[in-house]
């Protein structure tokens, strides 16, 4: 039976992710990895997980397994209210912040829209703006001419591919962009608290409130299992994403929920943050020490002063993506940067994640990749 | 700010939830409410959720608090494929059964495409056809004349909000429709496995696996604060809610697969099935009981063989929309039956749910709802 004619005008846009591919094809644990995002399994507590548990189920009974409300059970959205300083009518529980970008963007744009968002991106993100079948433009060269714009998307802290950091003129730059083109912005901020050197600088919200909608996740501050993110933004946009939502799932897992709000409220949540923290500096120095000593001359890279990623640019005539097949048969995986590209240039480039392969595999990891791009030059 | 200008063609097609708002203004535990579609909370083993969560630390560890595939993890995907006879390609964990129903429509239907389903209908089920610009229609009106189909929606067991099941003849004349006009069908089952009368009958998958997506649901077996549920369907239709489903939260929640994997496979699932399958079945008698006994002449009603929901038919001369402000002002909840019309229309309709309520509230909210129906004749 052919299905392709049922399918709605959105499908042939759906972009498939090279990342979840390779985890279909891979088992990760029998090479060395660089390509997932995910954090390290060590950052996860496991002992104080399972007491958690029992303490939601004595603490709220059955309230912990029934239906929720859909923007979130009142105990989360309080804890997330008063670490952030934000009244809880403007906290939105989503299932994953993976959600907060797909939602925003379904009550925001329409096939054909502009979708401002500097390359390289978050993948995840890339997906659902192809799914809305918007196109994606650098805001340096957006005008209106070249059609409508209703939001520029962002990840300052810690970009995912990138590992870079916006500095606070960038940031007021991006704002002032934002407000003479009059465009909401939306700040995706999973690793904002993942910072291991430097100091935080403003979030975007902070210095645009009234247009932008800062979408949190519990994944690598809690458990990425736990499938929850939220979303901080004006009433008048979350009051659209709340009945948006009602007919994606209902409400954020309930169970879940209660988890994190207590994970979060008890202090606990901030103790294991600082574990993870110099866990990942340590990772990440160690990381920089091996790219120092192994990669050959003209490969450079991304100093992440906190999240998962960084960066490497090699020499133009290394293509990433055609060498990708020799480095997954010879054991090591990453990400080929033009993936993070709307446009798939930029095929000298590659995105390193330096917080779950084992501490042991980091060393023949690096080596090894340094070996296959020294063999292409 | 007037935001209304940024948000997309979707936006005022979205349905808002009546039932979802009523629980936002309401606090149901000081009323008698036979409004929300709740499983009972003696039907959450607590304990048993409790011992299992320490269980699932255990065997799964980490495993369970990382991301994982966007097909679900194997462990589930392999329970229910043993369960209801399928391979484990057939079978597509979903975020919720609601999510089953919106990626479904997702995938498949276009702005202005018409979805063929028999009103009443699920509400949600609704909100996810109206969020995509489709048009609702009987089966039995369609002519291609009308616009494009692409797939008929049904609940065949214990319908909600009726409680109604196909017979056999009206799901092989189903299928010979869907045939006939060559569309697919979306199966809608969260309640099938609630049954306490009666034999079950064939589901629609069963009579035309080629053309059906199954949608399963373990908010009704398990937990609905585990947001969990299952397609089963196609494998080409299933690898394009693979692929969106990325984009929407990447994966289903993941320490919430390996519960209800354990849950299910243990027995343990069965076995809670079967108590609660008795309580529902006394809490529907009871009911009818006190329908008969309350209820004034001209009132009619469904007695389901299962699930949650019965439906009351009053006399014309009641409407239920605009009778529901003095119900909640007296105490008693209901949702009215015209919502889970397309067209707003059979205002003298409701729909009871009996499966939440406070087994002591049922004689005095059947009694006090009687009381107000009779007031209006």
């Amino acid at each position: 039976m052919d299905y392709s004619k049922f399918f709605s005008a959105d499908v042939p846009s759906f972009l498939r992710s090279p990342v979840r591919e390779i985890f279909r094809k891979v088992d990760l644990g029998s090479i060395c990895s660089f390509a997932g995002g995910y954090p390290s399994e060590s950052s996860f507590p496991v002992a104080e997980i399972e007491r958690l548990a029992g303490k939601v189920l004595e603490k709220y009974g059955t309230r912990a397994l029934q239906y929720g409300a859909t923007q979130g059970v009142p105990e989360l959205r309080e804890v997330i209210a008063r670490r952030y300083g934000v009244p809880v009518s403007q906290v939105q529980i989503t299932t994953s912040s993976q959600q907060g970008i797909d939602v925003s963007t379904r009550i925001l744009a329409d096939p054909g829209d502009i979708v401002l968002s500097e390359p390289p991106t978050y993948l995840g993100a890339l997906q659902s703006f192809r799914a809305y079948r918007t196109r994606v433009m650098s805001p340096g060269d957006y005008t209106p001419a070249a059609g409508k714009a209703k939001f520029l998307y962002v990840i300052p802290d810690f970009n995912n591919p990138t590992g870079r950091t916006l500095s606070l003129p960038e940031r007021e730059a991006l704002v002032e962009k934002a407000r003479g083109l009059d465009v909401l912005i939306v700040e995706d901020s999973p690793y904002r608290e993942v910072r291991y050197a430097g100091t935080p600088l403003p979030s975007i919200r902070s210095l645009a409130p009234e247009r932008t909608l800062h979408l949190g996740s519990f994944s690598k501050i809690f458990a990425p299992g736990f499938r929850l993110g939220w979303i901080i933004g004006p009433e008048a946009l979350l009051e659209q994403i709340y009945v948006c939502k009602q007919s994606l799932d209902l409400c954020p897992p309930v169970f879940d929920q209660y988890m994190a709000a207590e994970f979060m409220g008890s202090g606990a949540l901030d103790a294991n943050l600082s574990k993870t923290v110099a866990e990942y500096r340590q990772r990440r120095d160690r990381m920089l020490s091996l790219l120092r000593q192994h990669m050959p001359e003209g490969v450079r890279w991304t100093e992440p002063e906190g999240g998962l990623f960084l960066w490497l640019t090699l020499p133009e005539a290394v293509d990433t993506v055609e060498m990708y097949d020799e480095a997954l048969a010879r054991g090591v995986a990453y990400v080929a940067g033009s993936f993070f590209y709307p446009d798939g240039s930029h095929r000298n480039t590659m995105r390193l994640n330096y917080t779950y392969i084992a501490e042991e595999k980091m060393a023949p990891g690096v080596a090894l990749l340094a070996e296959i791009i020294r063999s292409r030059l």
